[in-house]
């Protein structure tokens, strides 16, 4: 496996000695050589989530709206699946955003969709989900929307998980113009959420008692969220979020925890102003990592015990590897060679990465070792 | 009584209708005519705390590290009372600060002190304990030093009151250099600490569980409290605390709290600089009021239902109406007209309010309602 080979390369590196973790800007870069890169679909228009089904085949989601099918021979077909939500927002960096199924999706059928929702004055981040019966959607709902609408086209969040406890984690973001909103935990700006699988605020979420739109938060104090990966072997939560000039973040996503946005951040402001005299106060958490410069992460995968990491300015796979105290011990970069944004990276239930490139024709792409 | 015929005339104000708590700007004068001033002792160092006798005598701690005493007569002694703290660093604003006596002074003669000790490039907030027969004191002991040293001579806090339970609580600074640190709970800088009598951490500190410095901490996020008051009606620890230019507050101090300085303030530093961009936070508790300009808050009392606080900058005597919110209602100042730097204010056993001048040669006030 081309993972345990370079796995073996970096151990060399770290027996050279490097107590702190590295930053991104001392990341080695791997050696195309050593991977193999399929390019499966085209022509995706800024493909954003991917969903394995259990045929083989696969869904996407393109940013505009539509939400695409890639057949078990991997043939994207060209109509798209009909009967998705139909008030998608796509504008800016809103549109549809990140599918997954559910756990129980081969009796229930149900499929979930994260998407901006509304008008360009007036949108919010939401929830759909509707059965898929191989061609087509039935029976799709809205069953969560955030609170409340901004006038804004950026920051949406938009990645997913569900937990093993059935619930639904879906990561947001502070609509840009409203970043002090990210400190309040009554509404849903710069939060993520947790939610059962029908779009209600489960009882144990740590604000529950507060009621209204904190009943649903799970964490705040975020930017934009979207990179998120459960570990089922650790119970580790994982999030990355997008920093302002500087300052994108790994984190590990505890229940009730402010992430200190906009109150810590190692970013500075795009003008070049600060944001905040703080880079870091002992009352929040500080992140797991930090690249500096940012390299906007996009997607979050765990794979084989790494994180992998999709940059989209970064325009490479960041693989993080982790020590036994969940550390980054080494950072390696893939795939700068093509110079492709990156989107979104999965771990394929055939064992190799997928990922999802950010273009208007955009690309879903396959890794494996070099044979 | 001069506070009820004040109280009368308040309420006509208050009918008048103004729901906001009130700014000092809105202060409004109240006429010396109203009330007796009395001059009862002059010619003291900087006079800082003072203590009521059950003889009707009084202690009175100067600056520069002496303790004086003034006879039931009124006469102030000229010989300093012996025996007192030995390390006493008089510098700045540290020296002699706050005494208390012990509640139980009738049958163990324990009075207390705070004071600064140590050099000019190394000193720090301490709690001193003696045994006073009448004449000097006996069996000093220092039973708490704050940590870590500062190399300045600014931001000492230095009140204190005993609480039901028989712990002390006692308010500190950050030093004024080391403001970053009044985030961090595990040393005393922009800290409040509870104490046993004997100087030692309680188990039910809210930190007592860290060990170390945070195990004598109460609350935190402080800049300079100066201004202690425990309501034993409802249980409610009043402060005050000095912001930078602009922002003085008081709060309600609840165990295990962060005040947020320097993350959150109303003030801006001494050079014009914002010190953050953050007034308020949802996470920060609010002070109950606030103080911009600065008044420079030195000293507080509960008297007859109402908070009396002692300006340095202000020179006057800031009374504060509280509705039954425990909100300031309403805000008068009193002895404007003298134009005197103010260090205390306490509810004398005579039910007069007693007053220190901060000045080299300072004085012993006693008010009264007009006669």
């Amino acid at each position: 496996m081309m993972m345990v080979r370079l796995a073996a390369a970096a151990s060399l590196v770290a027996l050279a000695g490097c107590s702190d973790p590295p930053r991104s800007w001392q990341a080695q870069d791997i050696d195309p050589a050593n991977y193999q890169l399929t390019v499966i679909a085209s022509g995706l228009n800024h493909p954003w989530g991917l969903a394995f089904l259990p045929d083989g085949a696969m869904l996407v989601t393109e940013r505009n709206g539509a939400v695409r099918l890639i057949d078990g021979d991997g043939n994207l077909q060209d109509a798209a699946v009909t009967g998705g939500p139909d008030d998608v927002f796509a504008g800016g960096q809103g549109g549809l955003l990140d599918i997954v199924l559910a756990p129980d999706f081969e009796t229930s059928g149900l499929v979930y969709i994260s998407y901006s929702a509304g008008t360009a004055s007036a949108n919010h981040p939401a929830l759909w989900r509707g059965r898929f019966d191989g061609q087509g959607f039935s029976g799709g709902e809205t069953v969560f929307r955030a609170v409340p609408d901004r006038a804004t086209e950026h920051h949406y969040g938009g990645r997913m998980v569900f937990l093993p406890d059935g619930s639904l984690v879906l990561t947001l973001g502070d609509g840009f113009a409203y970043r002090e909103r990210a400190q309040h935990r009554d509404d849903h700006l710069g939060a993520i959420v947790r939610l059962t699988h029908g779009g209600a605020a489960p009882e144990d979420n740590p604000f529950h008692a507060g009621g209204g739109a904190a009943a649903y938060v799970y964490s705040y104090g975020h930017r934009n969220v979207q990179g998120l990966a459960f570990d089922p072997q650790t119970g580790v939560l994982w999030s990355h979020e997008h920093g302002p000039r500087g300052g994108d973040e790994l984190n590990v996503i505890e229940p009730g925890v402010n992430y200190g946005w906009p109150v810590v951040s190692q970013g500075i402001d795009y003008t070049g102003a600060r944001i905040s005299p703080f880079e870091t106060l002992p009352d929040f958490p500080e992140p797991v990592h930090v690249w500096t410069p940012s390299i906007a992460p996009s997607g979050l995968a765990l794979h084989e015990g790494d994180l992998y990491v999709t940059a989209l300015a970064g325009r490479a796979l960041h693989r993080l590897e982790l020590d036994d105290q969940g550390r980054v011990a080494r950072e390696t970069r893939l795939l700068t060679e093509r110079g492709q944004r990156l989107r979104h990276v999965l771990s394929g239930p055939d064992g190799a990465l997928w990922l999802l490139t950010d273009a208007p024709d955009g690309q879903v792409l396959r890794l494996t070792p070099a044979p």
